[in-house]
């Protein structure tokens, strides 16, 4: 038979998440600021709590998955927060992404009162939340982690324990700084083909039979930075070139090239650190040394 | 039997394409400020001449591979330049990287003369150029691009025609533009989850698995802004939340993040453009209308 | 006779301020985490009091200088906080640097129990802090930034109201904004004189003599974009053409040139809105429609 | 009595000046492709040429003020260029602002013909060069820019001597970098300010009163980093902070905020050379060391 859940915030993500906790025989009890929210889990099976210290009580595993910190925060303990509600040796499992920092201080609090806590925020779309197929990237102490399986499983397809409480929301945060930039960048690239005269159609066909669309990770940082091998592919001065050529011909087209600019600059920077004649992954070499004070 | 090629520049690239053109049964002769280059290719079959000009004089296919814009200036129409030395009908074929602009001004003075004018340049690494198995982005009139096939196929597997002249060069450097930016935003990501704390392999690995390591072209592009639904998967509001905390955990961590510092504004662009709440692809439609001046 | 002032936070700035209070005749009561803080201010004259609640009792004004904003929340509502000793009627003064929309929801909760609320941060440097020198920007109603006079006449020599509540940490806020990143320019522009082997002194003594040195505000805005004058005094096209020769030739010398990088966008953005051909201060006319919508 | 003087670009800015040689009682020859600019310079005594090469013929001092690097390459060694006409001895001074490597290129060329070279790009507006009031930045020998003066004094009030030749073109390049990104800069503080609800003139009238409008170059560096005086005034961690917040404030605002953003990272940079606690004119003394390879 399964545990007791306490679920607080169910919108778009957290409500199908609920449900999937619900199908997979737990018993779930939720709340959210928003009541309306809360109704269709209530014929689902659900009970529903009048505020969070409510939710909490006699829980074995209390759930957030709240749009900001200040939620979590207020959620926790604020008026009626959970955590009065929360005995030693409760699990208290964060779904939201919300700093790092701020995590790390949450859990501190909790811990004071002998609360098991571990974070675990999740990637993917509102669609995978539906098919209980998100990547789940979690931090906390390996026994929490343990026991937060339960609770997790249902919910997405991949879990991955990434370190200590705080480093899922790290993980996630990394991965998101990356997409999100990402399609940025892919905005210019196409914009800048349609500028040019281009067919935007055949420059993403193009782009995607190079690491332009395949991206480095998967292809030419295995082969070169990661396994320690500089020696040129592709030049970080002929990157630098080629990067100046295409800033120019945006400048020609009026084309927004922001990131682009930016990139420029990087590899700039890896030149300044005598890295010109080596693989233009030797960027993540440069980069590194500036932010980790050695070489790899 | 073969034609009568000229090749000049046979550096890294140009001299294992002038190798396959031997090795296709095209007569070729060859070109190089730095006469070490040529050697290896007299031994191999290849005639070799005293400048450009003698080089280019009585063949059918004129092909340069060279550095720099200012290279090919030379090449063409500096002392003894193989201008002098094409005739009304001569295939000339750019294979460099050089400013469409440049390429345009290039190709406008020599078909003053009669001269066929193609630009080619290549992608993908030295190894393809070896293998014969490079990647190259034409421009020119249908008639003279499939002139030009001959000569390109012993030279690459992929050849893509790309419209009127200088298209090859604008979708060469839309292309790098893309390739070169996303490996300064890769370092970057990769960084920042070692300064974080976490494994960087293990962060890779997360990140192959979601569209921050696939990339949006092939992903989330055609599932959204490409077929005009915009309802959000992941809305734009949020992906600006995301990298507002990715910047400052990176903020408190000291790790480099100068591309998402950029990407974030155009996130903002996004949200000025009233559409914070569609999906994240809508970045690309919101950069498209500020350089086309349209919706998309 | 003085008024009974309460201080919590006498670091760096907090300090010399509050000695300030006593010179100008008020009773002092200061408060601060760091104990060894407060030592000098006793000998001063000043009443130490254990925690900020006993700071602020019978104040009839509490006045906040400390370094975040979850700092000033701690002070006015975590245990033994300001916000539980202050009375219907009191003058809380804050006058730390945080963010507005923080200042704002603290105001609100300070309201409901009657508490005056204005917001005063504070520009220049430490120097000016010991001298009663400082620049004040002030936001609440104007009851209240009467009433706070008294006490903020001691502190600086310039105070500025700058709207209701909040006013005064955007203020600072937008003038930081400027003067830390001029900072980072400047150090571009010097550092790129001296990489180009020009002497750093010479370039900063002609920039000196032109609007590099001096900045826009008093010079070219006045003369030209704010009283609605754009024909050219200097082409937004040929700023623009000048940015990339400029960065061109930072390229060449490794120079590094973020800023610069993201200004040459800038003016692809006022030339893709039609302002190519205008007085260069048309860059804030064109960013001034991105931002709000319409035209000046 | 007068030199004679060979004017090629009479445009916006050349006109006045070639005017301005006239009226020092110089015997000016002029030449311009538009040939409609030439028209009234005829009326005011100058001499026209039918193209470069005529203009130059037996003339003591040549002077070019074109738009570009290709202009100024067409006009000296296109056909019927200047370059043909000028004789061992010949004064050349190129008043264009170009890139400097162009600008060595030439001289190199010129030089070997006996020719004198002289690069003196100018500063400041259209209506200076009518006033015979422009900033001249000099490059050249000394001997060289010696005899140069003649010529140049009639058309600005500050000559200055910057280095050998291109040293003019860099000086000039720096200043604007200087001058265009801090445009940009200053329309996001301005825009930053009314979108946040402040009187933008109240902003512009508060920045005018600190360095974020009257800038560092005259202020904080002499005080701070120029005399290695790095002891806090405002520490390079709260001016980090401090961009932090305007950074969040912005993003709250949806104001448009693209170097600042850039900027913040230069913060970062520097605390990872571990200045954090330094005054934050030490961003000038981490980005020289980046560039230059040594502390200052």
């Amino acid at each position: 038979m399964g545990a007791s859940v306490s679920f607080i915030g169910v919108g778009t993500m957290g409500g199908p998440m609920a449900r999937n906790l619900l199908r997979a025989g737990h018993r779930v009890r939720v709340f959210d600021l928003d009541s309306r929210l809360v109704a269709g889990l209530e014929k689902d099976g659900a009970e529903v709590a009048a505020n969070a210290a409510a939710a909490a009580s006699e829980a074995d595993c209390v759930i957030t998955m709240l749009p900001r910190g200040e939620h979590v925060e207020s959620a926790l303990f604020g008026d009626q927060g959970a955590a009065t509600a929360m005995r030693e040796g409760t699990l208290y499992i964060d779904m939201s992404t919300i700093l790092p920092s701020h995590c790390e201080r949450f859990a501190h609090r909790l811990r004071a009162a002998g609360v098991c806590v571990v974070d675990a925020p999740v990637g993917r779309s509102s669609q995978h939340a539906i098919d209980g197929k998100l990547l789940i990237m979690v931090g906390g102490e390996a026994g929490d982690v343990d026991r937060a399986r339960a609770f997790l499983e249902p919910l997405g397809d991949t879990i991955v324990h990434c370190g200590p409480t705080g480093a899922g929301q790290k993980m996630k945060l990394v991965n998101n700084y990356m997409s999100i930039a990402l399609n940025a960048l892919t905005a210019e690239a196409l914009v800048m083909a349609e500028s040019a005269g281009l067919d935007p159609e055949q420059a993403r066909s193009v782009m995607l039979g190079t690491v332009a669309g395949q991206g480095h990770m998967g292809t030419t940082y295995p082969a070169k930075v990661l396994k320690g091998d500089l020696t040129p592919g592709f030049m970080v001065d002929l990157a630098h070139k080629d990067m100046g050529l295409a800033l120019a011909m945006a400048g020609e087209l009026d084309a927004p090239a922001w990131l682009g600019a930016v990139a420029h600059q990087t590899y700039g920077l890896a030149r300044r650190h005598g890295r010109g004649a080596e693989d233009w992954t030797a960027v993540y070499a440069a980069l590194r040394e500036t932010a980790m004070g050695d070489e790899r």
